[in-house]
């Protein structure tokens, strides 16, 4: 399909806003995801800053949340311009495809060559004006058929990110940066992470997708074809309001868990479809309390980060990060690169070095009848 | 003076019951001191369990507890068998010389040959029989006219206690033990303790002081004379309801403060009138997090030493110590030696080898005006 409207004026921006954070427990957990905390002392929560960045390039009338039910007023009182017709409420989690390609499907029935651009609510980042240069060849690169993402230049040998592989420039009118995708790479260890870095042909990926909506939809039909038709039949059904409720009762519950990269990205990458925008802009997935600390303290590993409105700390030879949802004095002495979380109903003390293995906290909460805290 | 009944019988315990524990902040504080803790886990408070291994000794008739205004209530509640005229309540602390000075004043007036025992109300003891023995020893000793102290065969090279420097024997009858003291040593650096430990002639200073009170007061005379006689005014005035507000009022504002480790203990060492028994009990002094970690882990260092009553703490790879007094989900991972205190309105988060600095805190948030939580 071809267009004769401009691209950006088809863009349509997605966010999916689910996922709870478990690495960043006890601060995110399921009633308070970590999209809907400030973890970057903007003020506002990472779903607001996420749809803020969005509207220079969107517009508010052009932006999608998909979100679990339980989320909805919290996420309204959030972004008070959402409206109905933009929001997507999941009856249950169903990972990255059913998120991205539901919304796709409901776009392109209303809009048949419309651009989607999908981008996580719980991401930061920073210097706008790269991020929007990005965004912006990224959707003249969809245009012109592929699906795209955008690749981060690294800053550092993080083994904390998958990497994307870059292949041949494309040519693309106006999206000078384009390249082909030869591959996606899974986080590396740091050995390996030093090469990319040092090869400079390896990009972090940020997992945001900008393509044409039937062409993402078209994509996903090859490998995931009963998945398609179901998202499509939902998808039908959606803008009436006598007809969603049946069909997400009927289809929801048989709808298959998977994520994108393995649905959507591989398999286009493989077959020559897939395409990779560099960011220069800052960012970073704020995947774990490591993360946050680092984020928060201008990337200096002696100082101490300190999140919470109310946060009152006093340190003595401390690094690392306090996030305080208390009025508790917190009082650290002597702990180097140390992780305290402070809410009202549970403490977590780890150090940044063992910030990925929180997710093990919860787990192990979940066996031992701890539920009430997560 | 000699006296025809036997010394055990004219025994009268003291337990001075002061001092707030600063190193112990944010569990102990000004109106939740060190000695209304129980920090053994024994189920009680430490003044309890004081008073518990006093009264073989004494009797309950026999126990005089000195301690703030402000405790009298949760003293009284902790040791339902204090009578009232063995309650002497300080108008403001005036250190250990004042508190047990007065107290051997008032007891002589009303038993002119007692015999007084002064034992730190917030101290863990072991080993019961081991204690009366040392103690009974000491009595013996008193009566023979000297100032006994009780010193702790070391069991390891610590830096955390002062130490008693062991002369000659005796000689005194059913005291096989008493040595005279040849002198007080400071807490002393590693090098030093490990000396001291290889020699066997050094003991810990458990500050726990034996004496007539007759011959306390004498040697006390000889260093401080006027306050020795504002304390035989005070005590002079003390058994009347009448004279005593009138004399504390008067009085009290001029008293000085000093340790009886200066005004009597030392200068009675230098004079040969301080003899010291040898205690083979367990005993700390639980000065510090570092010490309560050790008295509740068994002296494992790889354990995690867990106080609280409600404590709810969820612990991977980690050592040291958590106090909880709240109701709060605790989470430790791959923190070792930590040191974590959760009160409702404070929390501490410090290593055993930092926990000497937790006054440090205590000293700053006076001067920064966090003082509601001291």
């Amino acid at each position: 399909m071809t267009s004769s409207r401009g691209a950006l004026s088809r863009f349509h921006a997605v966010i999916p806003a689910g996922g709870v954070g478990s690495r960043l427990w006890p601060l995110s957990r399921a009633d308070a995801p970590k999209f809907l905390h400030d973890l970057s002392g903007s003020g506002h929560s990472l779903l607001r800053d996420t749809w803020d960045r969005l509207v220079p390039l969107a517009g508010e009338g052009r932006i999608m949340v998909v979100t679990g039910r339980a989320h909805r007023s919290a996420v309204e009182a959030q972004l008070p311009h959402l409206g109905d017709a933009n929001i997507v409420l999941e009856a249950e989690p169903r990972d990255s495809t059913v998120a991205i390609a539901l919304a796709a499907a409901i776009l392109v029935r209303r809009e048949p060559d419309v651009i989607i651009g999908s981008f996580a609510a719980d991401h930061i980042i920073g210097r706008l004006p790269l991020f929007e240069h990005a965004v912006t060849e990224a959707i003249e690169v969809a245009d012109a058929g592929y699906i795209a993402t955008i690749g981060i230049k690294p800053t550092s040998p993080s083994t904390g990110f998958g990497y994307i592989r870059q292949g041949e420039p494309l040519g693309v009118a106006n999206a000078p940066g384009g390249r082909s995708v030869q591959s996606f790479v899974e986080k590396p260890d740091l050995a390996t992470a030093r090469g990319y870095l040092h090869d400079g042909g390896y990009l972090w990926n940020a997992s945001m997708f900008i393509s044409r909506a039937d062409v993402l939809l078209d994509q996903l039909g090859e490998t995931k074809p009963e998945l398609l038709a179901q998202l499509r039949e939902l998808a039908a059904a959606w803008d009436d309001p006598v007809t969603r409720g049946p069909a997400v009762d009927r289809i929801w519950p048989h709808l298959e868990k998977v994520a994108i990269d393995y649905s959507v990205a591989e398999p286009a990458a493989a077959a020559g479809r897939m395409a990779v925008v560099p960011g220069l802009f800052d960012w970073d997935d704020v995947g774990d309390f490591a993360s946050l600390a680092k984020v928060n303290s201008g990337g200096r590993k002696t100082d101490l980060a300190i999140l919470g409105e109310h946060a009152r700390v006093l340190a003595d030879a401390a690094s690392g990060i306090v996030v305080s949802q208390t009025s508790r004095v917190i009082s650290l002495i002597g702990v180097k690169d140390i992780v305290v979380v402070d809410t009202p109903d549970a403490l977590l003390v780890t150090t940044t070095e063992n910030a990925q293995r929180v997710k093990s906290v919860v787990d192990a909460l979940k066996l031992t009848g701890g539920g009430n805290v997560l």
